[in-house]
């Protein structure tokens, strides 16, 4: 099979590869969609992600859906021919985060596209059958490739506990800021306020249903004419998360997604005198079920955060799409073409 | 002016009383619609409920709005002229449940229309300023009266923490179950099944968005394909709460809205082996907030329950019209008409 | 190696088996004390309990520690020599519950002495290692078998969210209310009052902490100076459970953990009035890192719960103690002797 | 009578004023017992606490005890020498926090001692009954005074959700951070490590129970065997609450109560990758029926904080006493001595 293999930092080539065999409780996906993560993009261009470097080749891509072709010993769950998303990491199952249900934290998380771990960006993927999720007709490839993100989204929308009614400030309108409003609003805020300098990005908000778009340019988050309860920070941009925070009302949470810089500066008796809360998320946990009844329900469009759609001999193409093009806001590779 | 008294079982009367004036704090508030709730034809029909006995004539009615018409000293937050939702019960404030935040449960409430407060079926009333909620333009009179009942609905959303992506089983397709339908859908449930015996009511509920109704003379709720993680109890009949109980999924969290018998015999070791969750929730408590914001917003459409309005003078009609009529939803009477 | 075996009911022999081996990721423990719990008399009187039969021969105990003797292939955590306590119930780790840290839920648990998986009484046991846990030198072996019993006081504790300064009410003062009244003193409660009719059992009540032991056949539950915010019911006896319901403080926290009759009146218009929470528990998750805590710090002593000690040979004695003599609380079978 | 009045920036005189005559649902409490915070002597050495500038004499102190004298028209709760604990701040009961149980952060709060309303340094005080708790015989003024900082370690510890067996880290060992301690405990955590550079405190702590008291000037809290689970933040030291998130396991939760600088550098990627969780507090709420318990329960000793004792002539003195002497705890002053 092919799988689209990062060499190092820029060099990314297509190579031919064994299919994989499934193990235990495994079973093969054939890949029909995989989203282009900034993560991916990130080690594209840099060869690493923080501690975590390309040291021998890589194949990229976490946000993945298909069709599953051979089922490994054991499986119970699946059948040939299910479509499914991927839920792209794979934990111990049995340390103390795990038994806890938080596998996000497990200190022995085997996660796609993550150095020493291939990613989807190939004709087949292996993957255990606990996540791999099933998906119904009415969810497309590429929206069952982008329940990933969509499930960052939701968690955070968990971590912050929005409900019916909430104020919410989602700050930074990318996909991963798009996802949260969406989510946002499937959660039940009635004012979702995104802010960005892109204003491509902020008409795409406004048209995903966020009640009020900012340019950040202009007006500042902390003249909002009543303080949000609620800010999911998707721009890690180290001024833009103390000024969100100022914006805070009384008892808000917030939720600081994006990543940024090392260190961050707080307003530390906003923080007190507000009594707000913090909260940093790691990806996500048990979001699958409630991202595919989202979608399948219709409360959340994901189709229309895709703005190109390329070949997995353009890979290359679709790690630098954003970077080009201000208009872009996911590019999907169809590996099967 | 005039006011719709309940002298005794089956007999109200137009009786004419002074306009109230406000003490501290207060407001004097133009009714301008009131719901009829079951409570209130239970008094006329019964004369009582449980412990509650009208002893001295009776002001009924507690779902109502109308315009501020006069300011008490002190008031800040109110002006004459703002168009208001009325909170019905004021609580003493600074007992232990107060100050905790659970002032439903304040030993010293006083509510609209429970032996010995009078309620709102009257041209005026006065109400605590905080207790009177403004509501936006686009929130109709009957609507702002029907906060009320919304607020129990989202009460009970809360209470069995309903969020994106949960299956909800509503148990009785009156008022209170179809606000229940709404509110759970606007907390993020994507599956709301409803269950009754009532076909036009059942036919309300898929309109206002269940997404399963059930007649539960021909099928159990505990044959559901995919069991409901929450239950809102709104039947108040003790074998259908049993058997909506034992529909609920491991880790389901059942809250018990409708009232009925004294005792009801539950299926403990059903609550034990899947770790169920019960709550009893009594009225409401920091609802109106989000009431607003989600009929304000759209979400919610409370003006589709109402199936009959009604001058003050016809409130016996009124206070009988579910009785007399299955299509009876919601009765409504306009005081000043 | 020896085992006590039930073939029916009242029918235990001593048989003959071979040590088992470890398969991956599992230990062999030597087992050195068993505690017995009323599930293992109840199936060796009736043979069965629910719908849990014993068919063919099955050993019981599921309060167990011991020492490692075996390491299976892939073990990290553990080593040859290390003292550990058993939880005996070891989930299928993948399924939905599980995933979410509800691993007591998980419908392919494989539980100790629950037809069809043997127990612990026994001279060997397997168990995988991440439900073997490690406990300190002051831990005497009784101590951490019976950190089993504890976990479904602590479990109980949990579900209450009991806190510092809490009122809590134990009904019924057998092994496990003893260590319900122990878990919520260490969860922070300030008044523990436990109710029987065993006046042995409501003095060593007081010794381990009770702040007040009521005998229910002289003084109603209901009665209390100051009600309960907190009820841990552990008698299973309906009339017992109503009674403790009606005795609750307003936004008070049941929880269910004694098992009886199949169906149990409750009084539903307390359980509104007040807002009462009631859950059902069903054995425990994640509670053995804190009842090794406990016990170790010196907070809880599960020593002063044990009234007999047993060889293997004489666990039908060990089995009917409790039945035999009031002053029993917890029988131990030392499965080397 | 006579009241400690701070004119300006070191320089409080005894000043005679009328006994305050109370309004509804008020007391006159006699006080015998008022605790020297950091708070007070910062507003004596600097006249100013962040934007709370001492404009006109303000009489300081708001730990406060002693016995009620008087009552105003309608005072239900109390009555004529009961010895009482005063919690120093009334809300406005009615805004959105106050319904919600959030009473500390009311915007419209009448707090003791902070400009412009009176402290509690004088022979009398007037308070709301609500806001004066009747204590047991077995606490003594000093105690009963101190249940206010003691509220501050309570109300820590409930935002970081501390239960039975956690292990806590207190950073900062001066009179909060030793009621965290002691608090901590209490909640039922089996760890508590403090740290600090000042030996004497340190030793204290570890008498009132701290498991491990760590000199910050030799050890580094992240070098720790085992990971906190909890940090008390109770420095107000910017590199310190750094370093003590960097200590903290995955899963972490932080509470800020120390005081600081405007701006405080915090480690962003380690917030995410393990999940921590930082809440700021402010005050409390609804804390003193829980501090009352703790104390008179004995799990909590305040009166062992008690480093000095001094007339209310010597105010300057107890203000400054812990600047003078590193042994110095807390300061205590008798208004009527």
């Amino acid at each position: 099979m092919r799988a689209a293999v990062l060499r190092g930092p820029g060099d990314v080539a297509i190579d031919e590869r064994p299919v994989p065999r499934p193990g235990p409780a495994e079973v093969v996906v054939r890949v029909r969609s995989v989203g282009v993560c900034g993560s991916d993009t990130h080690y594209y261009e840099h060869g690493r992600i923080g501690r975590f470097v390309v040291e021998s080749p890589l194949v990229l891509g976490h946000e993945a859906a298909g069709e599953v072709t051979d089922l490994g010993p054991g499986v119970t769950r699946l059948t040939v021919g299910q479509r499914v998303s991927i839920e792209p990491g794979v934990p111990d199952l049995t340390c103390e985060q795990c038994l806890a249900g938080r596998y996000n934290l497990c200190p022995g998380m085997r996660f796609f596209a993550t150095p020493p771990f291939d990613g989807a960006l190939a004709e087949y993927v292996v993957v255990h059958e606990a996540f791999a999720h099933p998906v119904p007709e009415n969810v497309s490839d590429d929206a069952a490739a982008l329940l990933e993100p969509l499930s960052v989204g939701i968690w955070a929308c968990r971590k912050a506990r929005i409900t019916a009614g909430d104020r919410v400030l989602v700050t930074g309108a990318g996909p991963i800021g798009l996802v949260c409003v969406q989510a946002a609003l499937a959660f039940g805020a009635t004012e979702v306020v995104v802010s960005d300098i892109n204003p491509a990005r902020l008409a795409l908000a406004k048209e995903l249903g966020a009640t009020e778009a900012v340019d950040v340019r202009e007006t500042r988050v902390s003249d909002l004419p009543r303080p949000p309860q609620v800010l999911l920070e998707c721009s890690g941009h180290a001024p833009a998360i103390a000024e969100a925070i100022r914006a805070l009302d009384r008892a808000g949470r917030a939720v600081l997604v994006g990543m940024g810089s090392d260190e961050v500066a707080l307003p530390l008796p906003v923080v007190q005198e507000r009594e707000l809360e913090l909260a940093g998320v790691f990806r996500y946990a048990n979001t699958w079920p409630t991202a595919i009844a989202l979608v399948a329900s219709g409360r959340i469009d994901l189709d229309r955060l895709v703005t190109g759609t390329y070949r997995l001999d353009q890979t290359e193409e679709a790690l630098t799409a954003a970077r080009r093009d201000p208009q872009s806001v996911k590019a999907v590779v169809r590996p099967q073409t």
